[in-house]
């Protein structure tokens, strides 16, 4: 499987990513939609945030039966934090869409990202929709993909295309933001999309099966968007049977190299960001300890900190894996940072402290922390803490 | 009651300070203790982080019976990390206190703070402790707080002085380090003495009491260190009689007085700290809860690098709140910066943002969020994520 950070077209959806007016940036596009030839079957994952915005609700509410024709995105503002008024918009936006290309307002999944807790201009945002679905097109996953983004320093994209169930498929998705990196700008979104035949029961397990290994495995800063959208689209046009068995692992393969690609495209992008660095558990008694010390050493501001100057500092990862609330035995405790081993047996390894030091000058490189507990692990994808990450979200505000 | 930032005697303690060459700075003060004339009532709290520096534990240990002759505390090693080694240096440590001061090593409680992963060496380490020894007095509390300093900008030092159950009192106590926000240099440390005599369980009683408010009140960055050791110490030299009542609870208001204002001045001295910024969550179900968003509104570091960057930015805010797990009803949420509402019913109050963006520039300001759900608040000192942080932890690697 190959997955290529480049669009494709997917047979049964057009494209579309205009510029409605809606963001302060003149002319930059900030209305994207997906619109499929037929009502295809969906599946979606939201935030689980306790503050969801208005969009996330309506769509949440449209997709529950488990078909949709199109998704309408707009950038500039989350509606978020906007009451009744937002969630009036929300649905407004989608029954704009509906209306132009007819079909049931249920049928239209409305996402938004952006600013919280400001609105967003419903006679342009209709204007633009009546400009998309004139563009609509068959190769613009890119236009779509582009309109979607806000301080992302460029769209995020990956397709796979391979054969399945005896039929050649393609898997296309793009995703926006980075993760719970930017609240300010508030989303992550992701949108995923393939021509094979896949009824909703199974999008919605393979979802359930590639989020943790995908998106739920990024972390940038720890905090989590109001808005996060992860919609998967099947149109069904490439005819392939049934998938089953070995066909439906391989279709799960790629739709899952497509998520976990832009996941690793996401975090790369994190605000300030200078690197990617893979945070794995091993030996932990069980996947939730596991998960749990993986995350704090990833949103550790200290280790964070440390990733940024090249520091291999045992101390800073010790520190953060100890407050996880997990049982650590100190004495058996491994650590190596880029394929280095730091720390063994309770001891630290002073000696190879450059050598690692060394490592951490990559733009990517591996973190691994073995318990020596158990036979459970996880893997957490982060990026470093930077000057560029307080300039970004302190000086550059609105 | 009037807290000073100053040092006081305190009847039936002696205190040094004095440069043992533990740390890599030369001349610079690293060793200091504190000693009772005769066995005082003492009590402790430590870390909870389950990787536990080896002073910690053995500190743990001796405290236990309930009273203590001395402390010892270095810099420049945290003594973590180090396996059986590091616990046979803590012992002799305490040992060669408990020798020249002629009492038992239980009576001795060891704290170490500095970088993690390394050993110290022992016999600068009893020479620094017989020079110690010789230079005692009553009036050397200043030269101990200076010791046990690493990173701070100066040390923190505060005093009551007040009549309780018919004697005049003294409380005092200095702290180190920046509560969590700087395990490099491993630690928060807090000593506080008193010559009222007030036995172990009151003590203990007391410690818990406090804790909340003042040092578990506290956070910097969300990290927790391996060292945290918080001692209190009794005398009895003022020859009170039993406290009770009224004068127990005014002895605690002042304990309590010297821990909240010291647990202040680190949040004060936090690593590039700018700002104090004091969270308050109002309106919740339970304090619990009410805990859990003030915290994950004081870790979060695009509020905190929004504090730093003086922007109201009520989305970040309400991001944070709405990631604590407590379910919350948005329509409902109030949130005022610097005394300036920008955010109730449901709605931004966008006229609003300039003036609490002025207030952000104070150097100490409070951010006020009100659940409405119930009668349960909780609050949390915190400080800026600025790009000191980043330069400190990030260049200044060792």
């Amino acid at each position: 499987m190959n997955v290529r950070l480049e669009p494709a077209a997917v047979r049964g959806f057009r494209f579309a990513g205009v510029a409605a007016g809606l963001r302060s940036e003149r002319g930059r596009k900030d209305l994207g939609i997906i619109v499929a030839d037929s009502p295809a079957a969906a599946a979606g994952v939201f935030t689980t945030n306790r503050v969801k915005a208005a969009p996330v609700q309506v769509a949440q509410e449209h997709i529950r039966g488990g078909r949709l024709r199109a998704v309408a995105v707009n950038s500039g503002s989350a509606n978020c934090f906007t009451g009744k008024t937002g969630i009036k918009l929300a649905r407004d936006s989608a029954a704009s869409l509906a209306r132009a290309i007819g079909c049931d307002t249920q049928l239209v999944a409305p996402c938004s990202t952006g600013v919280i807790g400001h609105l967003y201009d419903l006679e342009k945002y209709r204007a633009g929709i009546t400009d998309a679905v004139a563009a609509l097109h068959a190769d613009s996953f890119a236009d779509f993909a582009t309109a979607i983004i806000t301080t992302d320093t460029h769209a995020k994209i990956a397709s796979v295309q391979m054969k399945v169930a005896g039929s050649a498929i393609t898997v296309a998705g793009c995703a926006k933001g980075a993760g719970m990196i930017q609240p300010k700008m508030a989303t992550m979104l992701a949108f995923i999309v393939t021509d094979a035949a896949v009824p909703t029961p199974q999008l919605r397990a393979i979802l359930k099966h590639l989020l943790p290994v995908s998106f739920n495995a990024v972390t940038i800063d720890g905090d989590m968007s109001t808005n996060d959208t992860l919609l998967l689209l099947a149109s069904g046009a490439a005819g392939n049977r049934r998938l089953a068995g070995r066909d439906l692992a391989n279709f799960e393969q790629a739709v899952s190299g497509v998520a976990e690609t832009l996941a690793r495209e996401l975090v790369r992008d994190g605000e300030g960001a200078t690197k990617l660095v893979t945070i794995e558990v091993r030996g932990a008694r069980n996947a939730v300890e596991a998960d749990r010390v993986a995350r704090e050493i990833a949103n550790s501001p200290l280790v964070k900190t440390a990733f940024f100057g090249c520091d291999p500092n045992f101390g800073r990862i010790a520190m953060a894996a100890g407050k996880a609330g997990v049982a650590i035995a100190t004495e058996r405790l491994e650590v190596s940072v880029g394929g280095i081993k730091i720390a063994s047996g309770g001891a630290l390894n002073v000696a190879a402290l450059p050598a690692a030091g060394e490592k951490m000058k990559q733009p990517e490189f591996g973190l691994i922390l073995n318990l020596k507990q158990g036979k459970a692990s996880a893997q957490v994808m982060t990026c470093d803490l930077s000057f560029d990450y307080v300039k970004i979200n302190a000086e550059y505000t609105t």
